[in-house]
């Protein structure tokens, strides 16, 4: 019997592109379940991942630079020759292209643009031009309007002949726009149905909300909720001009990237991203970034501890309780915080609310003070049996957690109110202070105790 | 001239409440932007909202409670008498509904079935019996399906009937079944305009793809990355019967919810959820319930400590450097953790890619480790000019560095491959261990470089 030798999926692909088999490829991609495809392209180096986008067919290509993320997409394109980057982003949605042409060298993309289609390059400049978590920045240019007077049967033709580049469901309202191209409504596609080819637009016309072109995600966001059956909105300039289409599909996509952003940023990856793909020195060299500036609030921070060497020296014990007092604190302003992250994405607190909020947090940090301060006291007393130093650290730790939750429970509000990201200050400032109080509280009492 | 007071929002709406003015309250609550209502609403007491949802029409009332995290529509639904409750749950989409109650006590939930129409409760019923996160949970029933043999022109008049219950993009396509209720396949809207009100559905049914009940959320992410154009999918049993239809919107809530209540607990929020408009008592206990866990974890690291008192006592500077070391190796682990997170989100990495991650984790942490580890000595030197301080707490920190993206990198993998919650556990059991083994670093090497 033959020994099975199960080849890794990515081992498979390797070999298909030095025998250079780009049918075999193929083939053997679409043979791979959906969920593979994505961890098998990690697999490969940079340069083996841009061989493979040149070996497939562009529109195929175009859909697995849709899987990855926009940064690690603009690397790939990076490394292939502007024509055949310009095949590809050419394949892409508009939204879409324009994302990832966002993350590209001035110069790189320049090129690109170059090698494309002078119409679609047109656009993608236009698009890349908005911030890209305004409806600018996240509107496609695909879409249909006409003029109010055009007949039913021409729409049904011209519908008829576009659907492979329009998604479908940008068709369920037809546009009307002014001669000058100002929307002025939109028509059903089910009022449509049955109706006699020669009418006219205008004779179903209904009006449309629309998105303004400087709308922020936010706003975008609330746009969808309040409108429940859209899956697209116009886009119009302030003198109502159509200028695109925003789908509910590519905010959603926007707002979880950013979640996905903040909650790495909260967890100390600047610029809240990184794969393992990239290269070691760009990844420890981010890292490094935050971390120097967080060793040196931590040095400030336990430079109270030298202050009081000689309680210290004293009474060694302590040295047991300093990081137990500093990480608890931490952890309970840790709450408070994702709290107050929590109410100011869905809209409950604002910057204004932080009187209200410190309140609500006081009365957590007593209960739940003073419930950790007895089992740390409790702890300190099995452990030495000596009563002052029960008491130092439970009441250190009780006084400690209600200042933590204070100040975890404000800092996001401060912080959005100063126009600062909470996502990404609001920790390291938390533990600085509740380090810092923390040490300051036990070694104080310390030595007040000492003194008696 | 009269003084200018500006009342608050939720002043007025609780002086309207308390005037009983119905339809004034509903004009002020039509004035206000949209993004003041829910901060209005959670201005109230709970009793107070409740009131609130008996003043409002049906309609008006769902649509706010559709706003809210649906745990606390559920707090508010339980103050109303199961009558008004009913009333607006009937309100709802089936699938925001199935959400809602799903939170209620079983008495609760039944009284409130017990008041609706008996065809919505039995479909309420079916649907929360599904778990949360699957199709079955996700699905709406408000869908419309006919048999092939249908003529165009009553599958028409049908449609043009029910649209007020069914989500004008649900239409795009019509759904064909067989008698037995499976599904056959689709007709596009689009393709049935224009076509002779004689003819039956059959003549223009094309293939659909579907999802299966028992679908994951993940699986029903990965369907709709893959169907571009879908915005909701038939859902099936294993019998292929069509049983309802899941929204791309729903499914990209219920994943958008996910990712809040991870980032909830990765700081110390169990259940992924709280609310300060929580009573005290719930909001201090289920904070609790995961510090006094974390304070137990906490002082079995500094047990390491209190081993070497005596290496302490005689180089006492060293307790300013034990909080520094453990808190930096955390923040190292912790970037570890989020990168490793993201890329099983993703797909790029899989529990069995431990070994590899890992790898990939030690560049980073050798280059950090002997970066921060110089920095720690440098301070270190600055302060004390001890050579051997120096030494000792810049290799412990190097080391510990090491030590603790090793372990950032792979537990998250282990926890998930092992079926326990990563986001939960990744933390405490990390900085656990980093704890322990920084204490442990700092003072062996002291204790080795004392007896030199």
């Amino acid at each position: 019997m033959e020994p099975i030798v199960a080849t890794k999926p990515w081992e498979r692909v390797r070999e298909l592109l030095v025998e250079a088999e780009p049918h075999a490829l193929v083939d053997y991609l679409d043979s791979l379940p959906a969920d593979d495809i994505v961890r098998t392209v990690f697999r490969l180096t940079v340069d083996e991942q841009a061989r493979l986008l040149t070996f497939l067919p562009p529109r195929t290509a175009a859909g697995l630079l849709d899987d990855v993320p926009e940064a690690h997409a603009a690397d790939i394109l990076d490394d292939l020759s502007a024509k055949e980057a310009a095949s590809i982003v050419e394949e892409l949605d508009s939204d879409m292209a324009a994302d990832v042409l966002a993350e590209l060298d001035a110069d790189d993309l320049e090129e690109i643009l170059r090698q494309m289609d002078p119409t679609d390059a047109d656009e993608a400049r236009q698009l890349i031009s908005y911030p890209a978590d305004s409806a600018g920045g996240l509107m496609m240019t695909e879409y249909l309007a006409f003029s109010g007077s055009t007949k039913i049967g021409d729409v049904v033709a011209t519908v008829a002949s576009q659907t492979a580049d329009i998604p479908l469901y940008l068709l369920q309202q037809i546009m009307v726009i002014s001669p000058l191209g100002r929307l002025r409504g939109a028509v059903n596609l089910s009022d449509m149905a049955f109706a006699e080819p020669n009418t006219r637009l205008n004779q179903f016309l209904q009006p449309i909300d629309s998105v303004l072109v400087t709308n922020r995600l936010e706003e975008l966001e609330d746009f969808f909720d309040e409108h429940d059956e859209a899956t697209a909105a116009p886009v119009l300039d302030e003198r109502k001009h159509l200028l695109g289409v925003v789908r509910r599909r590519a905010v959603f996509e926007a707002i979880s990237e950013k979640m996905d952003e903040d909650a790495m940023k909260r967890q100390g990856i600047i610029g809240g991203d990184e794969l393992r793909s990239l290269p070691l020195r760009v990844r420890s060299g981010r890292r490094l970034s935050w971390l120097s500036v967080n060793i040196l609030l931590n040095i400030v921070a336990a430079s109270v501890i030298a202050m009081y060497q000689e309680t210290l020296a004293a009474a060694i014990a302590l040295a047991v309780f300093l990081p137990i007092v500093s990480d608890m604190s931490g952890c309970s302003g840790n709450q408070a915080v994702a709290v107050s992250m929590r109410e100011l994405t869905l809209g409950i607190v604002r910057p204004e609310d932080v009187f209200r909020v410190w309140r609500k947090e006081i009365g957590v940090g007593l209960i739940n003070g003073v419930a950790l301060g007895l089992l740390l006291a409790t702890a300190a007393w099995l452990w030495q049996q000596d009563i002052r130093l029960s008491i130092v650290v439970g009441a250190a730790l009780a006084l400690n957690t209600v200042i933590a939750v204070s100040i975890g429970g404000t800092i996001p509000l401060l912080l959005k109110g100063l126009k600062i990201d909470p996502a990404l200050a609001s920790g390291p400032a938390l533990t600085t202070v509740t380090d810092m109080c923390g040490f300051f509280l036990v070694l104080s009492f310390a030595s007040f105790a000492l003194s008696m």
